[in-house]
């Protein structure tokens, strides 16, 4: 009962569970029915569920980089709203008590050494119960202290305008590349093909994505003189094609995608399904941000690996979109982003 | 496929499912990556996950009553922490696909009923996953905003000291045996002759319990003057007897609680179980507080309904406890709270 994988959940009960997982966070964090938090201007708040056998699998993920996986979606979150930092966060763990403590711990310490890695904030608490699956229910806490002319520097997808140029960062379709490595869901002499340092990317996007608060930090500091702060965006968790979907309906306007230039990672180009990934293999964890043009450019130059993907355009605006994908109506069905339940 | 229990989730897909919710929450409030709060002096936080079949089932509780217990179960535990109402709460749903509309509507809608009745916010957000088996993630949060000498008047376990008189609001049991009464875990015979007020507010107790915002009003209102504000508590969600035990142990004092007084419900007592499930029922979502005996006092005389069930003596103090349950030594072993995993 006390083997290689440690002691099952049924046989330490849920105080000493719970005992063991506030070595993850500061001291007496786990004391109280709830956590406290001061001196928060404005409150960011998300809830991130990820499920087994649907965001995760013993194929494909270990379980620190279940827990890893489970903070960085949720801090993508965050950085989507305009945060540049996390406060920290509450974990809701379902398991069923046949589950190793050891599963538990790593899937912790994945978590916490994400929080650490990018300056997530602090396990603030949470609550376990037995279940069939297992299961972790994340809502992270972050605050934007920080005002322009007394406004918060939020992020919003609904302000977007036509004219705004649409800039995402990073590459997109890595980390759906690293799940078809990890299932071997492409012909071998396919994947056998690509550069190794693609396939390692690939792995890495997957498996240990980063939350882009440095590109929050970027966006900051790079806004011109005399452009009043106003950014549109979200996160690419549901793909390219979604993101700029879900900005241009809250906008209000038609979003265009330039087929030409896509954010295909290098040494992915001539796979098949290239561009379908890179619009909608999701869970990249990028952002995508509409703005004003002069910003864009600034925003760029300032960080390396950000693409000019697109603009929004007025949505009864009658634009010359030839070789363009005009969002939603010209997405291929299959590139709207991922739909649960279905 | 689209019969008396409404679509399936299966067939309405998650952004379908996402927009009939978004009903739930004020216009827009689903629109972003996140959700935003202002001003919040010292925020609280608190997660509580209620699984089908370990928390709730179809044979005691109505998909409006898993709603209401969730929201409710998650305020109590702000109200714990000395909040007087709630900001909000996020709300992290699995369910497999074959999971009826009507189901989670009905759940919505208690959720949404018990946050109107009392106070507790909005709906803020969250995230909704096929899994399988049912089950509600809750985060909700609360605010400290007033201040007493520039400390907030937070509530925390720890601060308990020798000679604190432990004060609980409500009967307790009275879930237990609303469960009973639900699951006829009790002899017929005994159960009939119990009073129908007494089994009615013991189903309502379990069903539709209700957070203890107006004990914590009560609690600002008869501190007497001169007395500073230190109150230790939790609410007595796992019971009265660990209720009293997170108290002592983080005060590092230890509980007395009089035998001969405990909070039994009226028409109770006659039953065998009654200072078991007075004990350790669970589940009651009443309030335990340890504080000064004149603040004690005022807050009895203030609030109808509250008891004097006990006080905090030394740690190592040789204390005559004759007649009175020692925490957590003389507790027996099966009132000590209820544990998962087990």
């Amino acid at each position: 009962m006390n083997g290689a994988d440690g002691p099952f959940l049924a046989e330490l009960g849920e105080w000493e569970l719970i005992r063991r997982l506030s070595a993850y966070a500061p001291a007496g964090q786990f004391e109280d029915d709830a956590a406290l938090l001061d001196g928060i201007a404005t409150l960011v708040v998300n809830t991130d569920v990820l499920v087994e056998n649907v965001h995760f699998s013993d194929a494909t993920t270990s379980p620190f980089q279940v827990g890893w996986r489970a903070a960085a979606a949720n801090l993508s979150d965050l950085a989507a709203m305009g945060c540049t930092a996390g406060r920290g966060l509450t974990v809701g763990l379902v398991a069923p008590g046949h589950t190793s403590w050891n599963w538990v711990e790593a899937m912790y310490a994945g978590l916490k050494a994400c929080l650490n890695a990018y300056d997530g904030g602090e396990l603030l608490g949470g609550d376990c119960s037995t279940g069939t699956q297992r299961l972790v229910s994340i809502t992270a806490l972050g605050s934007l202290d920080r005002t322009v002319h007394g406004h918060t520097t939020a992020i919003r997808r609904s302000v977007g305008q036509p004219g705004d140029h649409l800039v995402c960062t990073g590459h997109h379709g890595l980390s759906r590349l690293g799940l078809a490595l990890l299932l071997n869901q492409r012909p071998k002499h396919e994947l056998g093909q690509l550069p190794a340092q693609l396939r390692n990317a690939a792995l890495r996007a997957h498996q240990e994505p980063r939350p882009r608060f440095d590109a929050v930090m970027a966006l900051r500091q790079s806004r011109p003189p005399g452009i009043s702060w106003r950014v549109a965006g979200t996160d690419t968790s549901d793909g390219l094609a979604a993101a700029a979907t879900a900005i241009a309906r809250a906008s209000r306007c038609r979003a265009l995608l330039d087929r030409s230039c896509l954010p295909i990672p290098p040494g992915m180009e001539r796979m098949d399904c290239a561009e379908t990934w890179c619009l909608a293999g999701g869970e990249d964890f990028e952002l995508l941000l509409a703005l004003d043009s002069a910003w864009a450019d600034a925003l760029m130059q300032q960080l390396p690996g950000c693409h000019l993907v697109g603009r929004l355009v007025a949505a009864d605006g009658n634009e010359d979109s030839t070789g363009w994908l005009n969002s939603p109506e010209q997405f291929p069905m299959n590139v709207v982003g991922y739909s649960h339940f279905c």
